[in-house]
């Protein structure tokens, strides 16, 4: 990659210098194989304490294609579906590993990124209601990320609107948090780990896109029913022999809050962006209060802003304007930020 | 763990220093994310070199049950079987990972921990005859490991044989190396990488257990078969997002042979740890040429140096003894050596 | 069931007359088990000099999300998904089967129940020119079925088409043909079963919905590519220990031309039905040449069709009105005709 | 098959004349597709009084494979494995059925065919104290045959045994009774249906080999745990269309014991045909005590019963005999009998 500045996403750069550093500290020192070392305990430890919940277990695996599918494995049986909206993350870039894992997966249109809870009580009514219900996988599980694939946030009302919905229809909830850091820490949210722990049956706290080397924490409040998960991870080829890797980056991150700090940062420097664009004339796609923008301009400007930056495109706008996403992360320096409002500002429609 | 000098198993410590060095160095340098930035390039380019095999692809993943799954659902169709002997690793320790991705594995005596030309061709050929040959999985691949559970080595010759059966029959072999490392740097080895390039459909080279943080290189050297593969990874949910953190392991491995010299020095230590063990009167269960040694003690003293040096019970001799596996690693010191040295010596049962 | 003359489906009735006397007149004679006994060589032989396939194989399995399931088990890799229409019975009505084997599927919007084939082309043009593509299943396999749900059926120009993108893209093309005998026998039809040999890789030909009491012919025009299914049905369960029962189903049906000659006859009432339907001042929700009809009635009137002759409700129409369909069987008889067309005409808008 | 009197197998010849009968009565009379009729409703509830298990349900489908591999699905999670003896028909001749669902299979010795308690139990506690437990699937489900494949029978104490050991290790029992109806008709027999529902979560009535075309009827005593099993079959593919096909012939076989009078007869053909072995001077390898015996031959011998009577070759008995596997059916008539006894005798060792 030649970029100079790139905003092309949250995972192309190592990770965070102070992971790194307790990385190297341990030296050739020996640890338990496979997470039975201390570091895995004690980082599960100061999870479950932001988390408040005292009962509850923690798994860290590498990756977030591998956590999804790892919980679904453990929870949906083999009658039923994973419901979630058709920009999910599993059912569009996870090539199609929950369903290889025999799980069939039901979408539902998105409102910003968002499920809806009227929308998913409609479904899972008709589908009761149905009378080739039987013909029909039953819905087991109501998939949801959060921040979205959008960089929008679901309200603390609007979770437990989804929470009441499917405890009334007997379906689990999971929350995807792949950049759940960026979510916590926006000025804009007001759902806590607390809250999640109060109103899903697992969520994920994740790492790799949030400074980490690799690493997303499966958080299951109520350890009652994790029996067993550790053999699962194994037969999923996601039991890392050196587990303590997970652990001492993890326990980095929740030492002092640097989990939150790093991703707050991002999140004031993509305000501030976003800002610059409206300011020099240009229209967001979608209001987003975390790390992800998503501004649209006119074609010529969109093809130059993607090859100097590097982000991606996202969609047309019409015939002749482009969205594009650009991405904040932990490792955005002030030099990238300060070259992307200069350029936006020298480009600007006003 | 409390153990001053342990020879537990050879993935309890970290990465050799030139690793965690080069690591390090790259900052907080962009790269492509999923395994398409240079380091990758230029790691699987030397490791294709090392194993002669120009037209070959290689792939790497994070973890050795990972990688042995995924080459088995790439190649095996849903009508077929894996064949290995009855103490290989994915038969006894990956938790069902190949049966739960749908495949039957069919396990065959073992002869020192290696699957016998004969005996292969003996049930290949059973198989091919019975009256009920539709009613039972069609043999698709054979699946070996150098060096075998038990330490020990293929010779080319031994190689060749199942080579020439695995054709004769239309079956894949397939070798898994996740100690691939001491096995090369044995000197009682003259299976060579272009040998293995050669003989096989596929291969894995281990850096787990040979001194790197985590890494196994997936080598197809006829990569005509190969395509799709890195989708199917990531339906594996092993797609790793900083895939460099492989590719810059792996190269710092290749340069330079970093990877059989630290394995080398490792099986040196073993074969002295022999020598010793004879020396002082106790008998080796097996002449194993690598790091993982076998030597059969009076119940008494085996647990003795089970608690000393953390090493793992093998199995019962007879009524009165108990054979331990000792595992020299490439992170073993002279300092860990002299003390087991001394404990077999003033432990001597002559 | 009370209802006097049911509408209902094509499958609530036994089978054929003829069907159950060359069944019973088998006495208690003895068959090689699994589908090796001659009634099921002759009946392959028959299907296949029907479909002009001399070189192909023929499958017969009991039932059609077995036999969907089954041929998108032994060609669908684990990298790849089946792309199909949202109102595709795979994707509605049999409980994820496909998924539930490991297969993702993808669905397009449909035209009448068909698959356009502009619309195919357009959906792999993006997932072949995706920066994403690695991340999202390959396509695989097109699934379509002929008649569709619907009821309509592909054209010959129409199925060239769909075989000429599924070429172009190396997508392999099949068939579902549960109700294959009302679209081979419909006046609307120009589709013959050598055609289907010629334009796809693989077809069923319906019994269960036709007059049998069980039984799918799986018909795979180029047998170089059909080794080892048997070994997969086996493993599916689906390897009927008697399985000369389905080949005497199909004999009986396929001598003589039974298949079509019933299933013409059902699409002929159905179509004077439809004429009724519209003479009396109803629309009909599509214009179906085959066995199903969809008339759309006022609520109240709807409700009392559905009540009367057990028709399924299919979907509202407005805010006052309620499709229905309406489905003739090979058992349907004269009288049940008439009861209809009474209840139509003594219930006519005009 | 030219064989005038066939021993071949108890699934080459039709069904009972009374099933057949019973079948053509019902004439084209319209019935609930799917197993929702009448007929299944009256025959479950027949069996379920004949198992004692008034509160238990029951699944009528087509084959033994298919029931197998639906209930291990059914019950048996992704971290779980089944456990038979090697012998076991799930882990022979089902082609891989419940490795295709993902489920491992850890096979133990058998005794005679049966497994033993305590074999099982140290398995089961050798698992549950290894050091490496979380590495390998944990044992969810028990799977015997009863009678076994050798044609012998579990006692109602060594059931019990089996029962307690399961319990006490929370593991499942489940028993397959292809050819239950030998079983419960044999003479040595003191295990009864009602037996069955008191100790094991589920067992299965064959009826494919004990006299009907083809079902299998799956028996779940504590009904508690049948939730979605209807869904579950559809997504196997094994829900029928015409599922009152299943429920007329188990009707016929419960009403008047049908069932086990034909079985019977058949297990007294056996016992004089064993008595006339042994008069004659062969050995039998097993002492069973239903329809399939063992005799063992001088090869000659053994070659020309095998042609004679299309029997099976079972296995090498030494180096110059063999055992064959002679089977008798409800088919089987007096002049088949009577032929097998005349050339025993003329062939006799003394």
């Amino acid at each position: 990659m030649t970029i100079a500045h790139p905003f092309t996403n949250d995972y192309s750069r190592s990770a965070h210098p102070k992971i790194l550093e307790d990385l190297v500290c341990l030296g050739t020192r020996a640890f338990e194989g496979y997470g039975c070392d201390e570091l895995t305990t004690q980082a599960s430890q100061l999870i479950l304490e932001a988390c408040e919940a005292p009962e509850g277990a923690v798994y860290l695996v590498h990756g977030g294609t591998q956590v999804n599918a790892l919980y679904v494995d453990f929870v949906v049986r083999p009658w039923q579906s994973v419901v979630c909206v058709e920009s999910g993350h599993i059912a569009t870039h996870e090539a199609g590993a929950v369903e290889h894992l025999g799980h069939r997966l039901v979408t539902l249109p998105a409102d910003e990124g968002r499920m809806d809870a009227a929308v998913l009580e409609d479904y899972l009514r008709s589908w009761r209601d149905s009378q080739l219900r039987e013909h029909m996988t039953e819905p087991g599980l109501v998939y949801i990320s959060q921040p979205t694939e959008l960089g929008t946030l679901y309200s603390r009302k609007q979770l437990e609107a989804l929470a009441r919905v499917c405890r009334s229809f007997d379906v689990g909830l999971y929350v995807d948090g792949a950049r759940m850091g960026y979510g916590l820490a926006s000025e804009a949210n007001d759902v806590s780990l607390a809250d999640l722990s109060r109103l899903t049956n697992a969520f994920t706290i994740g790492g790799t896109k949030c400074g980490m080397l690799f690493g997303e924490a499966l958080v299951i409040p109520d350890a009652a029913h994790a029996g067993s998960m550790r053999t699962l991870i194994k037969a999923h080829g996601a039991l890392l022999a050196k587990g303590w890797l997970l652990g001492v980056q993890f326990l980095t991150m929740f030492r002092d809050d640097l989990y939150t700090s790093i991703t707050r940062t991002a999140n004031e420097r993509a305000s501030r962006l976003t800002a610059t664009f409206i300011d020099a004339g240009f229209e967001m796609l979608i209001a987003s209060p975390t790390n992800q923008i998503f501004p649209v301009l006119p074609l010529e400007l969109a093809r130059e802003l993607i090859e100097t930056f590097g982000v991606y495109e996202w969609e047309p706008v019409g015939e002749s304007r482009l969205c594009v996403r650009v991405v904040v992360s932990w490792a955005t320096t002030d030099e990238d930020e300060a070259a992307l409002h200069e350029w936006v500002r020298s480009h600007a429609l006003r």
